[in-house]
């Protein structure tokens, strides 16, 4: 603290952008909320701290030595670290006030207090939307969502991207065929690391939970089929698994795969993959991820899936539920880090008015115009030479300069400089919106 | 905790809405950020969580008591408690990268451990925008603001309101010439609550204050002075004040006043009003409030206003600026107590299909023509009866229902009912788009 200064910094774990990344940031986040408007969500803003006795009504282990928790007077509370566990508790609190099925989207900020490391953050934006359904909630939502994801990921524009499809009931039914005791979240949780570790690590955890080849050979080849949604399908049919529960989630798969393709989702965009299991115990049905073809190194932009009982820790009603989350801030930064995404625009406006001389109210008049018009428009407004203005346009990108002097306030005109092109078309004043837009 | 249940609650002090308000305050939100954009700020998104020592290297009394501070490892952190600070801090920290003048918008949660008590937020939206000067900041800037503020109110159409206007250096350069010492800020602080306490208590706390009769006389008559915003300026400059600092707010004040005009803000929207000086030490020049005309009791809604020195603590560099700030959270809740605002729409959706025995793929078919086109458009899957899915749109106040039976399938159309009017439509479904928009 020299001369008495403090150091102006933020914590590590903490993204925050310039304001070109961040109109950047916003263009993603407000392309993501459109979409999920499109097909009907509706916003949800629950509190950022909560009661820690509620907030970690269900949490424990990890989760709750991430978690920033503290005391304040006599109340024990704590930051939210997801979205889901305070939609479980604002379903239960106000379902009586809900319409059912009850679609909510939230994007916001959640905290986890991690030590900080690349790719970690320890607040970051979660885009969520979820369906709730009262006692029941039609399967053909397990293929909405997918279509969600498809137009989401068409409209960011980064490429090919597969949607990864997988059941729990397959996988459940097929580990129980195995007759492996209690172990199947231990194995769940290896597979689900699969592309992550290889075959051959899966293979020694497998392994290393005591089972034995013949089965670990059988859980490999469930796991490593190839061939089309169709081909894959008719081969997990023809495995002959004798399992009730596995036949269900065939059957399921067989139907979401279906109505996917009704939702026009084109079939080279999505794949069924029986390594997804997803890490949290309360998937039970259909589970997805999402990966840029050309950057699989991100690992999953976009996961989630079908759960039987959301609020089963506040009511006895059954809420089943279906959703998927965005983590913007990690992809954001995986690519920024990338190159995928560069910030030509410097500022989000599209006009300059430039005043050379001329009456202010002539200048905030053209600067009114532009404005009503929809037009993002800023006025240079300090006495400085002409060329200062142009650097100023030219530093933030600004498209165009409109240049008023008094010739042009006399003529009832503006001079509208076109950056990129270099040209300049001196207009009447009421024209100006047509050359700008 | 019967039966194992965590009771599902907030903690006092915190908004949460239900979606159909939700739907409202975004509007609001929306409307705001539109116009700060236009006007060509640039979106700043800060972490909430920053260091003790950087977040409250100016704080003190009050705010030190009321903020959300806490330990985890070895780090002492603490929520945001306004937008103001992490904006000081931002940019001492980028001032290289940054280009001045610097125009930004954030619109965020900040957090204040306040005792809970009507119309007080622990968790509130401040929807703030500043212009940072490099050393200097044209004053034209101090009527840009009220330019916005008056976009702003009236596209939020809240009815008539007052953008109250004042300058510290008049309130100063007064109060310098009463030779009064040092309690010049003490003073301030009660003219600050003349229309909150009355003339008689102002008076009485004046006295308490050790000022004498004829001063007090002096001061009130100051303040209250009628007329019209340039009879006030003419008034002000006969008082024959024999003090530069009080000559220069004048000669302010007028020229902030004529820039107004000119952009345009119709002279029944502002005023100059001699009682605001607005607590905060570190106005030195114009300040605003706003008031909505018919909820007065509302207070200030919009408050900001000139000073000279944001990034005093954290770097020698000069950095005058000017801004204001809208509490949004509380605004929002004062008119819907009022009844100002009434959720008529429970949903953003327009259109709701309800496919009856035809053919998902046709029904999704035509969901998918009117998303394309912007409408927000929702399926009703479920098997449910007829009677079932019109009870659903008219519930979340739905304008469309688009039923398809298998008619409409084999004929290639849809049927659109209006549910305002009670009207049916039927159309090709390549027409759906124009019946609905």
């Amino acid at each position: 603290m020299s001369q008495g200064k403090t150091k102006p910094r933020i914590m590590p774990g903490f993204m925050e952008l310039l304001p070109s990344e961040q109109i950047l940031f916003n263009k993603m986040y407000d392309t993501i909320r459109e979409v999920y408007e499109s097909f009907g969500f509706m916003p949800l803003d629950t509190p950022v701290l909560e009661l820690s006795e509620v907030l970690l009504a269900k949490a424990g282990g990890e989760t709750e030595k991430q978690i920033y928790r503290f005391t304040k007077g006599d109340t024990d509370m704590a930051m939210r670290f997801d979205l889901t566990v305070p939609l479980a508790r604002y379903v239960a609190q106000h379902a009586g006030e809900l319409t059912f099925p009850f679609k909510r989207y939230q994007m916001s900020k959640v905290y986890r207090g991690e030590r900080p490391q690349k790719g970690r953050f320890r607040e970051f934006y979660q885009c969520d939307i979820d369906i709730i359904g009262s006692e029941e909630l039609d399967l053909v939502y397990d293929a909405e969502i997918p279509a969600i994801i498809y137009n989401i990921f068409k409209k960011l524009d980064f490429g090919k991207f597969t949607i990864r499809l997988n059941n729990r009931k397959v996988l459940n039914g097929f580990f129980d065929s195995l007759d492996l005791g209690g172990s199947i979240s231990d194995i769940l949780r290896i597979i689900d690391k699969m592309e992550k570790i290889g075959t051959s690590n899966v293979l020694s955890e497998l392994k290393a939970l005591g089972i034995d080849e013949d089965r670990s050979d059988k859980i490999l080849k469930f796991i490593t089929s190839d061939g089309n949604t169709d081909a894959k399908l008719t081969r997990l049919k023809t495995l002959g698994i004798d399992s009730e529960v596995f036949n269900e989630g065939i059957a399921e798969l067989e139907q979401v795969a279906e109505y996917m393709r009704m939702f026009g989702i084109d079939e080279d965009y999505f794949e069924i993959d029986l390594t997804i299991a997803r890490g949290l115990d309360y998937y039970t049905g259909t589970v997805y991820e999402t990966v840029l073809d050309e950057h699989r190194e991100f690992g999953s932009v976009c996961s989630g899936g079908r759960y039987d009982d959301l609020t089963g820790y506040y009511t006895s009603k059954k809420m089943p539920g279906i959703g998927i989350s965005i983590g913007l801030t990690r992809l954001f930064s995986q690519l920024k880090e990338s190159g995928l995404i560069a910030s030509q625009k410097k500022s989000l406006v599209k006009a300059l008015i430039a005043p050379m001389q001329c009456s202010s109210a002539y200048a905030l008049r053209a600067a009114d115009m532009l404005r009503s018009s929809g037009i993002p428009t800023e006025v240079y407004y300090a006495d400085k030479g002409f060329k200062h203005k142009m650097k100023y346009a030219d530093k933030l990108g600004i498209p165009y300069v409109v240049i008023i002097g008094t010739d042009e306030e006399a003529a009832g005109t503006v001079t509208v400089k076109d950056m990129a092109a270099g040209e300049q078309t001196t207009v009447s004043i009421e024209n100006i919106t047509k050359v700008i837009r």
